[in-house]
């Protein structure tokens, strides 16, 4: 049992609260018994953390003291149960892809990835966004991030390299009525933007078709709601 | 100008900050530019409390120190300008309504408030949920709260004493598909429920109907995404 809050083991997963160790190590933690499950079920678990090892979930265990778990861990009340987990490589796009410009709201980020895993889109792209494994994603995605390819890549890049979907654009005013869309190819990319100033202009101009929710006069929806309505839209299909 | 910490005036504002107070005094804060804006529209801003008077407005101000206007903001980077507000009494409910039965995020409250807006709800009757009126869910409504009627009610003495509305409870795999319902009464009100346990049994049996979104299978939606798709869904109607 690790116990002492000089332990290099300890001092470097403490480090994982940070995004740039995470990215420079290509690990994260998850925390909480609903996620560490999720995080086992998806094999991106190497290791569990606890106060103890958990014999039914089969996973070696590296125990800490509670005070050194405490530290870890980011949330108010918590059975102290953490996952170590691999940030994976190289995943391969799907049919249904997301293209994220700029979201920065953790909470933002984890609706979408929750919501498009409900409405079968497999794949996130994304761009200058919030870290996608910091904890306050993985919480609000509920686990879903687990079950979807993750890509960290410049969005026009990724569109020249795949001329094969057909990709949808979001506006609050100036596209067509979303309700009007009906897809014919079956893979679609839609893009979403960031929650102060949308889909940058020059992104814009690479999609196929800007589209738009209809609302009542000078409002505006949270962009996970939008990106969630748009998803559910697709899924009608 | 008001620069002691010990002034009472100040110390009444800071008391704000908590919900007990808010509802004793009748009064909320909000902080920043584009939300002041919307309360000076709305009717609700009795004073504004900045560092100097903002003429264009043409309202009253309070005058604090920026060592006192700092301690009442709530957020990291501002412009330190607030509007006290009136928490308006007796609203009555319009034609589409939303029930929230213990919803527990502030960002999700928020969330709904905003998207009622946007889909042209314009009621909200809240039980057992986090406070309306507290700084993040106002903020998260991006101001949209002040443009529908809030009213605190048990929900079964709301559809007691409301025989006209047509009711759908939500559930996550009880009910009929969402996109089959064509709704015939005008008005129309959506029971939606808290993050963990949704609606109350004994409040869906005093509903019309129970509706479900379809999604892939086991997953969920979060209540903010929820409740803004079965608005939009009514939207269309």
């Amino acid at each position: 049992m690790i116990d002492s809050a000089q332990n290099p083991r300890f001092k470097q997963l403490l480090k994982l609260k940070q995004k740039k160790q995470r990215l420079e190590e290509g690990l994260f933690l998850v925390e909480g018994e609903h996620l560490v499950e999720e995080a086992i079920a998806s094999g991106y678990c190497e290791l569990l953390i606890a106060n103890a090892a958990v014999p039914y979930w089969n996973q070696d265990t590296l125990i800490l003291s509670p005070v050194l778990l405490k530290q870890l861990s980011e949330l108010e009340s918590s059975k102290l149960i953490f996952a170590l987990c691999r940030i994976p490589k190289e995943q391969k796009p799907g049919k249904r892809v997301l293209l994220l410009d700029g979201i920065q709201d953790p909470g933002n980020l984890g609706t979408l990835i929750r919501s498009a895993a409900a409405f079968d889109f497999d794949t996130i792209v994304y761009e200058n966004t919030v870290d996608v494994y910091s904890q306050k994603v993985i919480r609000s995605s509920q686990g879903a991030l687990f079950k979807l390819s993750l890509i960290s890549m410049e969005l026009s890049a990724f569109i020249n390299a795949h001329k094969d979907y057909q990709y949808y654009g979001t506006s609050v005013n100036q596209g067509l009525d979303v309700r009007d869309i009906v897809p014919k190819n079956p893979k679609i990319a839609i893009v979403l933007g960031n929650e102060g100033q949308g889909v940058r202009e020059d992104i814009l101009k690479l999609v196929n078709q800007v589209i738009t929710i209809p609302m009542a006069k000078a409002e505006s929806l949270n962009v996970g709601v939008a990106g969630s309505i748009i998803m559910y839209h697709f899924s009608l299909f």
